[in-house]
């Protein structure tokens, strides 16, 4: 086997563990975007407002506390930034 | 217990299984970063550019493939539009 193909086989198989990675990625942002949902229908009987910026922060805190790299607590707090816009705007079943 | 105490109750309940995903999610994240920093270091033996427009829209497909809701397809892409874009501005260790 080239040096070249050799490494283009080091590659899919990074890529094949990315892919197995996305699948249990995407099974949990699901499985938390349940729990939002439900805490959302909820929110109106503790006469809670949608929007709860200490909250908010309180799940930035502790995404940077189980942080443990290569990512940067910057990276992931974008990742966050993403994941809580997108919550909020999906639509409630 | 109040019927408000009782709504404040369950919703502490929920955020806590969230809590509980994301420190989940922090370590895949993580786990997928360390293979695309191995991937950045392999590509210039493979004589592949850094940016790669067909393996990010296979990405967004099988994304796609594992979807079982709640979320839509466009939240999850949203999502990892935000997730890719990280994981190329991080820096190679």
């Amino acid at each position: 086997m080239s040096e070249e193909s050799s490494v283009l086989a080091q590659i899919e198989e990074h890529r094949a563990k990315i892919d197995e990675i996305d699948k249990e990625l995407v099974a949990l942002l699901n499985k938390r975007a349940g729990h939002s949902l439900v805490i959302r229908g909820l929110k109106p009987g503790a006469h809670m407002g949608l929007y709860d910026p200490k909250r908010e922060e309180e799940i930035f805190e502790k995404v940077d506390s189980y942080n443990d790299g290569p990512l940067y607590n910057e990276n992931l707090r974008e990742i966050y930034a993403c994941i809580l816009k997108v919550m909020k705007e999906t639509p409630s079943v």
